[in-house]
C-alpha cells in the first residue's frame, strides 16, 4: 500500500470530513459509512464504493486481508491514513480501523420490487436516524421486501442509521418519497395497507394480513398523519395494557412485521 | 414556596448532584428522576419521594399546580431552585423544570408477587440502560407482572433507565439477582422458563406459553449463559430471515411479550 496519509489538509480528506454533516451528504451525493461489519455489508451489498480509508495499526490481520478481497472486488483501492487522520474520520469511539465513502443510494419508489407475497414496510416521518436503521435491521430480519420511508425528516443514510441497522441498509431495498406519492404508488399497485395507529378499534391480531401489503407507521412523537386514514386502509392497533400509552416505533414495527410472518406459516 | 436555592454550594444540591454518578446512588441509596411525566409516574408509583427540586421559570402553571397536588399526597415538598441550579441538576436537555430525588427502590425477588396467570421478563445482564428502559416500558404495555434483572450490569435505576421506560420503572415491579438465583427461585414457584435463543431450534410461535411463566433474554453482545440451557427450559429462536444474525433486545422482547399475550386470546 502507498504511504499513509497523515494531513487533515488532504483534500480528500477534507471532502471526507464534511460528509459528517447531513449537508455535506447532500451536497457531494455521498455518504459515509463506520465500522468494520458495516463496511463489509456495504461492500458486499449495493453500495458504490468510492473511498475506503483504513487505519492499518488499529486494523486485524484476518479483517484487513477480508476487506482487501472485497475491495478487490468491487474495484475500490485501500487508501491508508495516519491514527491521527483516522480518529478525526472515524465516528463516535469506533476505532475499527474503516471508513467507506459510497455514492448515496438511489431512493426512487420505481426501484422498489413488485412481487405476490412482498410485504413491505413505510415509516412516516420517523425522527430519530437509529429508529430508521433499527427498524430496517428488523424488517430484513423478518425477510421484509423493502422500506419506504414517507415524508422523510432524516436522510435515509445517516450514519447513524446504518450503524443502527448493522449494515443491512446496504441489502435492503429502500426508498424515500412524499406521503402522497407513496399513498398513489401502493393505490396503483393494489397493494394491501395496514396502518398502526395506537387509537385504532381493531388489535392486530384480529387481521389477516393479505399479501401484498404495506405495514405504515407513524413517527415518534405524533404517530400517523391522515394521509393513512380512510377507505382501503386497515388501521390496526397493539393492546396497551399498562400506563405507558405507546410503545417505541420499532418496537411496534417488531411485533407487527413478526405477526405478518406468523400468519403466513399458518 | 420558600425563595429558591441559587447556590451550588447548598448542600442539598451537592448530595443531588452526586446521584448523577451510579456510586453516588450507591452511597446514598437514592436514585434521581429526570422529566415532567417520569416525575409524576414516579410520585403516583411506588418510589418513596425525598426532595424536589423545581424551577418555576421552566414550569408552566398547570404542570405546577398538578406536581403540588402528587407531592401533597405523598407528603414532600417542593423545592425552588434558581435556573442556574436546575441546569446543573437536570440531566442533558431535559429543562421540564422537575427533578426529583428519591429513595432507591428495593429490588428483592421477594417482593415479585405470585400469580397463576403470570407472565415475567427475566433479563441477563442487558448492558444498556436504555435497553432495559425500553424493555420495561414494553413489559408495562405488554401488561407483564414484573422485570428481573439476573446478574445486573447496569444499575436498574439509572436515569436513563427511568427515562427510556417512560416512568413505567415506577410501576412495574422489578428486581435484581444472580442468574443461579434468579433459576433457583423460577423452579422453587415451579414457573413455566422460555429462553431466547438465537440458535434455538424450536421457532417461538411453535410453542404454546403455559402460564404462570418467564421469558428470559440474555444481554445484547453475548446473549444468554449456560445458567440458561438444561431440563424445564424450553429455549425459543425468532426466525432470521435476512443477513443480520439478531434482532436489538427491546425488539426480540416485544415480540415474545406480545406473542404470549396473543395466545392467552385464543
Amino acid at each position: 500500500m502507498a504511504s499513509p496519509i497523515h494531513s487533515l489538509h488532504n483534500p480528500r480528506i477534507k471532502q471526507a470530513l464534511r460528509l459528517r454533516d447531513r449537508r455535506g451528504r447532500t451536497q457531494q451525493s455521498r455518504i459515509i459509512i463506520d465500522g468494520w461489519r458495516e463496511t463489509c455489508r456495504a461492500l458486499e451489498g449495493n453500495a458504490t464504493p468510492l473511498e475506503l480509508f483504513v487505519c492499518e495499526e488499529l486494523l486485524a490481520a484476518p479483517q484487513q486481508h477480508a476487506l482487501t478481497q472485497l475491495a478487490a472486488a468491487r474495484r475500490v483501492e485501500l487508501t491508508p491514513v495516519s491514527r491521527d487522520v483516522f480518529q478525526r474520520l472515524a465516528f463516535g469511539e469506533r476505532g475499527e480501523g474503516v471508513v467507506l465513502v459510497a455514492a448515496s443510494p438511489r431512493t426512487a419508489l420505481d426501484q422498489i420490487p413488485s412481487a405476490d407475497q412482498a410485504v413491505i414496510a413505510v415509516l412516516e416521518r420517523v425522527e430519530k436516524p437509529g429508529n430508521l436503521g433499527a427498524i430496517v435491521r428488523t424488517a430484513d430480519a423478518a425477510g421484509l421486501a423493502a422500506v419506504v420511508v414517507a415524508d422523510p425528516s432524516t436522510d435515509l443514510f445517516n450514519p447513524n442509521a446504518i450503524r443502527a441497522s448493522l449494515g443491512a441498509l446496504f441489502h435492503m431495498p429502500v426508498a424515500a418519497a412524499s406521503a402522497d406519492a407513496v399513498r398513489r404508488w401502493l393505490e396503483t399497485r393494489g397493494w394491501n395497507v395496514y396502518a398502526a395507529r395506537v387509537d385504532a378499534a381493531v388489535p392486530y391480531t384480529h387481521v389477516r394480513y393479505r399479501r401484498p401489503c404495506a405495514i405504515v407507521l407513524g413517527s415518534e412523537s405524533q404517530g400517523l398523519s391522515e394521509a393513512w386514514l380512510g377507505a382501503g386502509i386497515q388501521a390496526v392497533a397493539l393492546p396497551m395494557h399498562g400506563i405507558v400509552d405507546s410503545l417505541n416505533v420499532s418496537v411496534t414495527a417488531g411485533v407487527l412485521f413478526y405477526e405478518v410472518l406468523r400468519q403466513q406459516e399458518l
